[in-house]
């Protein structure tokens, strides 16, 4: 069966209305280029807010545990939904399955974490320095966000941001990518069957919004949208940083990484090999977390390549619905593109490549992931090319090893492997990695729901999902009530009429 | 004495350089419009955000309870200079004597304040879903951190950055207003006090830039600057939100507000009188605190009115330096003619104007505070005039008020003056008050620093001072360490190559 | 039928085994004195702690989310079975229906809670004083938990316990009150539940021990279990926290409750009156945050005393099964003479009995609600009787109310009905009620499980359930990692041998 | 002169009255035995609580940054006086010069910390479950504290307690060891001056009750009292814990120690032995942190021991008060017989005395370090003795060292020595360390103040200091503000009347 059929029955079955199909918006797998056909656009984008801003009056006055209800009940069909909604990521972003299940596991996760926060979004209650005087600091509801999503986490990034949001007491209006219409509308259609259990939700709370680039213009430039968190691109982010400062609105932005693992002699090899691939060639290298710089101690560089060209040259690449494949698609040929220029541009600056590289004949586009040896941090190397190609670099000293891993714009994820407490702890510190992400022997890919999730420079500076990331989502607001007789006046001040 | 010669000699007390007069900055004293003489333009804004940058490197490194120890030195010589500084920020700014020696206790607060988080700075431990694996969160200095402060709180404003950001690791570079550069030189040469006794902090910890809009400009614009921290009108903070935006930086933006009060029957009139008063007059309604508008419930607002004429047909007007005085001059001519500006508008929108309005003549320039009856929020009442005007609106209901309170573009500060728990109770909840600021039976302005200060909407959205306002100051990495021999995937993912 | 037929047949659906019936520990339906037989005691209370500490070295190893797995498996099973469970409450306990699936109701959203705090059981990291260190504090589990309960509560304070214990890593051993031991063994079937689908949980994780006094002291005294956490009696509470002392162990105290409502002037009566009645007499006044003391301002007494008189001379009392029925029948036949001799101590010590007082003709033992006027806090007002009395006084002073809210042993809950803020804040203020729970606007019943829950004085100091209540499950470990060359000592002590 | 003079001489210069002297309780330097005269003994233990509770309801009004001000003049106070109570300290207790000057200093940090947290207190604000609610968790003063300390630490235990408990709104009372009362005496004096500076304090904020143990029990079981934070011996500790609960008083509890270092293969030899040294040897073994056990895994034990042999052997024992002495006197006779009699049985178990051992000859109490090699953890390794006696145990698995660790009643303070990342972080582990304190590279003595200190098992579960340790200085109020017109109940329960 084509991707696309396969596609198109899960979606029926998922109950996405057949009016959806037949737009201007082109639907396409890259298994195998096939297509379901093309969607709708959302025609108004102005309704959708207005219809959001009215959702919001109604939801902020609803108990945020009881909006929490709404999001155990997605949950719920989450989890009953499970395999039908990660097959769609599989045949929609090309994910193998063990990913797209792993994918919707997250939007679960997320849903537990948040009904928890529901019963917390925990302010704090403050020593006023006045007699008769109290204080506090309350979290309320922000109004309508906008969720800018990219292919590569089709449906995991929208339920981080929307179930915080929801629990937040905010409506959300998703701009998935142009790549994966298809994931959002199921998701979709998951999302109502929880609202039709919880019954007594206003219009409009959760809205996807089909469409392109001036779709998501028309959306971030609105004042009526307090909060856009987008992920994507760090050229897109830069933009939309713009567009929402332009109108003193907030942005959470998610963008580009460039992800290093630091390897010191005391590192265990065969967890580190491991680690390099799975964060190397997992999604096909489509991951914002991706490892694409491997920087080793020069007295283990070339066992550790060694070791890794073996394992490379029998990567399964292919299908990703198929039992044991690890490789699938790159997400289209534009990609496959910036792979080719990137391998030729790094040989160009001095690199070597060591496996991988090649395009593989199949329907769809597919390609062998690579492996280079750099010289040095060239310029190719400061930047994220979105495709599975890791540079592995050399050092000698600890302290240069961190300094080479500081050294690109971009400030997601990064690890080291050691087994030594000095160099651990060192990458750790405020002199170690300047990664919003940091992690010691395990590679730079896959968090946990329950940290904060983003990074710094060039990525954005955004945080989601766990820790008190919720917090962008609300507005702060400092409370102090004087129920004395008097009228004292913060810092002594005196001032009789 | 001039007031001009009453600062010089106070300068020199205080030890700032003899070099730092005789530029190309003009200096003036709004009591009297007398001029100390010009003072020298920083010359080199890339240099001194070299040094930044280098501080950076050593002051990162400095244990936080360390550096907290010279936040708490600069507390006791703020202490022991407190007089001397409030005095030139009446002088230079035109404040009262009370409110001069406010704004520095101020700075001494927060010093303490201050001190007491260097050794906090709590990050979080959390649970991991992966067996063997520790995860944590830790708060790192971020680097250098631009304050660009206004004329209306030339010292404290500083304080509030300064202090979080000394003890979080950051050094900082700080822009004054061109219309106080002389308190920022008052303020650096205690700050230096405190730096000698400490012995050992790295050059340019924390640096004053006498200059312009370009200076301010090319700092904001400069990459190396991760944060900056300005408060200002919100046309100012919006040009300075896209600059930082394009580069991706991250603002801390405190701009303007449009603050009201609701008043309802059951409020303590007399406690109302002297709170509006102090709120709409005090640094002669040139706090961006200030009580702009005054909404009444109808039943009282007459006789509300009448008791606010009476006093303020006998608020002192005049220097500030002279005891008993309660309103001094506006900051230049600039202002009044925005006074006059808006009163005429005001009454072009059908306002009344029931006392003040006019020009007080004597040197500097001084009004008489004005009380302006609207019969409706026009635009006049929408814009944030920086001048003593207060406008008066009714209402019949409780729901109506909340309505008009957040009816502007601004949220900074709101409160409501009544003694009925439901009313106080709402003002304050999902549905109440949009503002960052919300008080019960207290003006909407003077807050105390241990709360997070800041506004909403076109107010900018910062926060600064206490609560965590302090993680703006500093980058959030997320860290996980594997101390098992396995390598488990978050969400369950499977990948075995 | 009878409740013990009722019962019985329950048990059997939810799976309690043949083997639990037929020993010495008799059974008792207070709704009409029927008995469904015996059951075994558990003879080896030894065995069951060796089980629990075998049990705890394999959880405490299991990741935390994983652990909130089981309880949200738990909750799943609880929405199951919720009616099961709450009709073996109403049979037991004689909980009228509604306060039945109330109850498990609390039990599922604890269980919603511990899942969110699965991923959190956060601890810090701390800014150390010393270069090169890293200081964090963890919380580790902590043992076996023993939870001892009430009749009152016999399902709902299990759950708040082991739902906490369980996700921080605990076993748990439940002796439940020696009233109601069929709800135990019912809610342990619905565990075992949620244990078979979790699979890999350790034998032993949560047992109960169905026993008497001695089984209790046995658990209590035993040095394997670190925190006992008790509710019931403040003489129970007092023997209890004297044997845990006695071998430096934890305990958790929920203790008596002696729980007042001030009522001033501005309170909106109806709403008063409504929320008096179900405080004092909802769980036929058997609740420890049940209303006992109302204190009434002078001006508004005669009127609400007559209005409560009107309403309690309507209560539907009767069987707790039947629609419409709001009080149920006393615990046993002690707690009715309980009641008749507080009663006639109460008119020895001045009191007039307004309204009820007297024994209601039926099977078990069913009372109707008493409200007596005292002229003053006499010592049978003091004492907590655990039946349904409401003591009625009178003040003239605010500050005097508060006083006399304050003025018994017992600190568990109370409320004010205002809508005054000054009164309002002054009773939440440090100089207003000195009680765990205080309320505005809500009878003194009723908490969510968001909160911490619990009281000072005799009440035992203990907080359950919400807030960071979790920690007195859980051991605090400050940890500090010295990741530097150096051996600095804290407060700069020089020791160099 | 003799310690006797040299303390009397700084008494009278701190301004401690001349009516202190003349008394009955004995005083006695443990430098040369020769005391200073006896003082008197508090008359009246009944009017001193009944003074702190007048003083408590005064000072619970008092804001608590305010009260912070207080603790701000006494870090000052304590500043200008370091060096004087510092001597009192070493001529009082015995400690060489630069461990009573980090007593003092630690008394400063407190004071520090305390300031910042007089505008924290921090409670929450929750999201209720309930529309038209708020709730809110506020932490109200408790009340007077009880503060009884050992001899080892004799004024910095005071002022952890004291710092805290003052900025929480609680008066201190203070029982000093019976060997230290003129550091009580100093200390008392030096808060007299703060208290002097302050101005409106109420009187008995902070009182000095000199007198032995029928003075502590009558204070520990006075109801009067709701905290007793006591330090010293598990055996002191046990009595306590019941006289507390058996009236429902609250403890926090610091008691003996047993603490341990494991030292691994992989461990920086050249560090662990100055860290040994000076664990196990400052102070004369009399800190409750002191190291009393090494764990040294089999291939580096007998390398360790012969250097730390060697270090043993040129320890300077003599006079604390001259520069380079290490190792001062023992506090009594009663100490050393201790430490004979412990030496004697651990012979007698099996061990070998390798280094020390002997009395030193001179004035005072004065005895060699020991280390003794033990086959195994015998009785007299499990017990306390509060001397100088370092075991030293062998491991070849660190499962094993774990578990030895963890093999003692107490609980207080553990560290290993390894640059492992797998060993350090499993020692931080919820299967590592079972103590309150756990150090990766440091000895197991010297705390900074920001965390939280104290130990679990018999060391007896309190905590002090830093972190939320202040939560124990207050009462936690649960509160919920219903501010809309309907009186909806938790969980869903119906109940109209």
């Amino acid at each position: 069966m084509t991707a696309a059929n396969e596609t198109k029955a899960i979606l029926d079955r998922l109950g996405v209305a057949p009016a959806a199909w037949g737009g201007a918006m082109p639907t396409r797998s890259p298994i195998d280029g096939s297509t379901a056909g093309p969607v709708v656009e959302t025609p108004n984008v102005d309704a959708v807010i207005a219809r959001s801003v009215e959702a919001f009056h109604a939801w902020k006055r609803v108990p945020a545990p009881r909006r929490g209800e709404l999001v155990r009940l997605l949950g719920e069909e989450l989890r009953a939904s499970k395999e039908d909604l990660a097959r769609v990521v599989t045949l929609e972003a090309g994910k193998i399955v063990s990913e797209g299940l792993g994918e919707v596991q997250e939007m679960i996760d997320i849903c537990d974490f948040a009904v928890g926060l529901s019963r917390q979004l925990y302010g704090l209650t403050l020593a006023s320095e006045r007699p008769g005087h109290h204080m506090r600091e309350t979290w309320q509801p922000l109004g309508p966000v906008l969720v800018i999503s990219a292919f590569n986490f089709p449906v995991a990034v929208w339920a981080w941001n929307a179930c915080l949001a929801l629990v937040c007491g905010d409506p959300v209006i998703w701009k998935p990518s142009e790549k994966t219409p298809l994931t959002a509308l199921a998701t979709q259609a998951i999302f109502d069957r929880a609202l039709a259990r919880f019954e007594d939700a206003p219009e409009g709370l959760s809205q996807v919004v089909i469409g392109g680039r001036e779709a998501g213009e028309a959306l971030a430039s609105d004042p009526r949208v307090p909060l856009v968190s987008a992920t994507g691109s760090t050229r897109m982010g830069r933009a939309v940083a713009q567009t929402v400062a332009a109108r003193l609105g907030r942005s959470l932005l998610e963008l580009g990484g460039n992800n290093a693992m630091v390897v010191t002699p005391s590192a265990d090899l065969e967890m580190a090999v491991r680690a390099i691939a799975f964060s190397a060639v997992g999604t096909a290298g489509q991951r914002c977390t991706t490892l694409r710089r491997l920087l080793v101690h020069e007295s283990v560089a070339d066992a550790l390549v060694a070791r890794l060209k073996k394992a490379y040259e029998t990567l399964p690449i292919g299908d990703p619905r198929e039992a044991g494949t690890l490789i699938g698609p790159l997400i289209d040929e534009a990609s496959a593109q910036g792979f080719d220029a990137a391998l030729k541009q790094a040989v160009e600056q001095g690199g070597e490549i060591v496996v991988g590289g090649a395009r593989v004949e199949r329907d769809g586009v597919y390609v062998t992931p690579a492996i280079v040896r750099m010289p040095a941090q060239t310029a190719v190397v400061e930047h994220e090319t979105f495709a599975p190609i890791l540079y592995v670099l050399t050092w000698s000293d600890f302290d240069d090893a961190v300094a080479m891993q500081n050294a690109v714009p971009q400030g997601l994820s990064s690890c080291v492997f050691t087994d030594s407490v000095r160099e651990a702890e060192q990458f750790l510190s405020a002199w170690g990695s300047d990664c919003g992400i940091a992690n010691v022997n395990i590679g730079p890919s896959g968090a946990e729901i329950g940290g904060a999730f983003g990074g710094e420079k060039d990525t954005g500076g955004g945080r989601e999902s766990g820790s008190d990331a919720w917090k962008a989502y609300m507005r702060r607001q400092t409370q102090t009530v004087n129920f004395s007789r008097n009228l004292p006046l913060a810092q002594g001040v005196k001032f009789d009429v």
